[in-house]
C-alpha cells in the first residue's frame, strides 16, 4: 500500500477540523467530556465519555454529565493539583482500570493553562487518558554530500513496545515538566544518538514546532481513542561527515544514512513511526525539498503540521 | 506604541478560532453569508450580508436568507461562470455600488474547488467581496555577513494608495490565475526588486506557505470588515553580498539592507504592512532567530502563520 504525504498527515492528524460545515465537528466534540479544573473554566483536554466515567464519586473529581465535564476539584494549587491526581491514578493503576497505567513511567508532564502557568503535573503514562498537551523534541540529523542532503534515520528496536521496528527521527523524546526544549534536546542527543553535548549547543538549530492531534491505535499501546494532541519543538543538526550517530541505549536498533528519496520511499511504504513522518514533511518543506512543484496537497501538508491546537499550550 | 508578535499576528490573522468554546465562533460565522456556485454544497467565502444583499435578483445569482448563502446559479464551467461573475461586477462597478471595485486591476484571480480544479476566475479587487482565498508570493532577500543574517528591507512608496510608506517583503505580488507561483516569483523578483532571472532561478528556495485569515481595514481601502483569506507561497534568497536589489517600478522608495534587530524594532513600531511581518516571523523561525527561549508565543505564533483555511485550495 502506498501512502501519500497527505495520507500519513491525516493518519496523526485524525481530529476533525471545523469546516464551513460545522455539524460534523460539534458532533465530534460533543461525544466527549472535556477535562477541567475549578476555578478555570476551559477545557484542558478531551475524554471519551469510558474514561470519564471511571471517575465518578471519587474524591477531588466531580463529573457533571450536562456540562459533559470531568472537573479535578481538589487542590487550590499546582503541587497539590498534582498530588490529589496521582493519588487517583495510584489507585487506578492498582485496580487495572486502564490498560495505559500499566506503562507507567514515573515521569510528569506538565499542563498549563490560559496564562501559560503550570496548572498541574500528570504521569506521562495517563495524559492520553486526559487528553491534554503534551510537549516532545523531535530532531532531524542530516549531512550535506555534495550539495545533496543526506538523513540519518533510526530504526526502532524490533523489541520496543510501541512502533517496534519502525523508522524513526534520529532524536525524539517527551519534555519532562521543568525541562526547556534545549534541554531536553541535548539529553535526547547524547541518550539516543550518543552525540556529544558540545556539537549539539553549537550546531542545533530550531525549525518551529510541529503540532497535531494525534487519535492513538492500537501501536500506541493501551486503550485505543485516547485523544493526544502533541507539540513537538523542532531542531535540525547538520553533521560534519565523519560524525555517525550511534545508538545510545537499546531502543534504536540501527542508523542508516539515506538520501532524500530513501526516506520519501520508506515513508509511502508506511515504515515510518507515524508522528515521526510529519516531522520528516516538515523537514522537507523548510528545506525547499518538498515544494508546491512536487506535492499537489502542499498548502493541506504545511497548514496540517501546524494545527493550532484548542487548549492553552506553553 | 510597542507590538509583540503575537500582536502582529492577531491584527492579520483576525478571525475568530473554533475553540473548545464554539459559541462564538458559530455566532461570528452565522453572522456571513456563505458564496457557493450551483452543484457545489459548500462554502467558497464568507460575505458580508451588506454586500451579498447586492446580489438580490441579480440574474445569474440566488440568495437564499435562510441558509444564508449567495450561490451563483449561471455557468455550468469554469469559464461560463468567469463571465457570469464578470458581467454582474462591471455592472456594479459602473454603479458605483463598491468602492474596492474602484481599483479594478483587470487580473483574474482562481478559485478553487474540493478537487483543486478551478470553478472561476474572478477580478483581482472583487475578490474580497466574495471572501474567496487568494494566493500571492512573499519572498525575504538575505545576505550573511560575518555569519549574521541581514534583510533587505523595501519601503513602500509613500504615493502608493495602500500601505503607503510601509515596509514590505522584498519581492511580493499576488499570483495570477494559471500562472505558477515560481514563475510568479521570477516575474516580481524582475519588477519589484531588478534581480536577474538566472539568480532567482538558481538561488530562490521555497519555505512552505503562511495562511491566514485577514479582515480588511481602512489602510486595505474600499469597504471594512471584508474577508480576506490569503495563502502566501514563502521564497527565500541568499543574496550575494554585491547584488543590490533595485526598486523596478515606482511602488518602492527604497531597499534597506537590516540586522534582524533592526527589523525587529521596526516590527514593534507596527511600521511593516501587516501581511508582511507574519512573512518575516516566518523566516525568523525557520531560520532559528525567533525560538522558543527567546519567543514566550512561540507555540501560538508559529500555528497561526499556517492557519487552515476552512475553504477549498489549490
Amino acid at each position: 500500500m502506498s501512502h501519500s504525504n497527505l495520507d500519513l498527515v491525516n493518519q496523526v492528524d485524525g481530529f476533525p477540523y471545523p469546516d464551513s460545515n460545522t455539524d460534523q465537528y460539534l458532533a465530534t466534540i460533543n461525544t466527549y467530556y472535556q477535562l477541567r479544573i475549578a476555578g478555570h473554566d476551559y477545557a484542558l483536554g478531551y475524554m471519551l465519555p469510558s474514561v470519564a466515567e471511571v471517575f465518578r464519586g471519587i474524591p477531588n473529581w466531580q463529573l457533571d454529565d450536562d456540562d459533559r465535564a470531568l472537573t479535578l476539584t481538589g487542590g487550590s494549587n499546582a503541587e497539590e493539583r498534582s498530588k490529589a491526581i496521582e493519588t487517583t491514578l495510584l489507585a487506578m493503576r492498582e485496580t487495572g482500570h486502564f490498560k495505559v497505567l500499566n506503562k507507567w513511567r514515573d515521569e510528569l508532564y506538565a499542563v498549563y493553562g490560559k496564562g501559560k502557568e503550570v496548572l498541574f503535573n500528570v504521569e506521562r503514562s495517563a495524559s492520553p487518558l486526559f487528553g491534554v498537551v503534551t510537549y516532545g523534541v523531535h530532531c532531524t540529523a542530516y549531512t550535506k554530500k555534495d550539495g545533496q542532503v543526506k538523513i540519518w534515520t533510526p530504526r526502532r528496536a524490533r523489541t520496543k513496545q510501541t512502533y517496534g521496528g519502525m523508522l524513526d527521527n534520529a532524536v525524539a523524546g517527551g519534555i519532562a515538566s521543568g525541562e526547556s526544549p534545549f534541554e531536553s534536546l541535548v539529553r535526547e542527543c547524547a541518550e539516543e544518538a550518543s552525540l556529544a553535548e558540545e556539537l549539539v549547543r553549537s550546531r542545533a538549530v530550531p525549525g518551529g514546532t510541529v503540532t497535531y492531534w494525534y487519535i492513538r491505535d492500537e501501536r500506541a499501546g493501551g486503550e485505543t481513542n485516547l485523544m493526544q494532541p502533541e507539540c513537538q519543538y523542532i531542531y535540525d543538526i547538520e553533521l560534519p561527515e565523519d560524525v555517525i550517530p550511534k545508538p545510545g541505549d537499546d531502543e534504536v536498533e540501527e542508523f542508516y544514512l539515506w538520501s532524500v528519496e530513501e526516506v520519501q520511499e520508506a515513508m509511502k511504504k508506511g515504515e515510518f513511526k507515524p508522528n515521526c513522518a510529519l516531522v520528516v514533511l516538515d523537514f522537507l518543506v523548510r528545506h525547499g525539498i518538498l515544494t508546491s512543484e512536487n506535492e499537489k496537497d502542499y498548502i493541506e501538508i504545511v497548514s496540517r503540521l501546524h494545527r493550532r491546537l484548542e487548549f492553552p499550550t506553553l
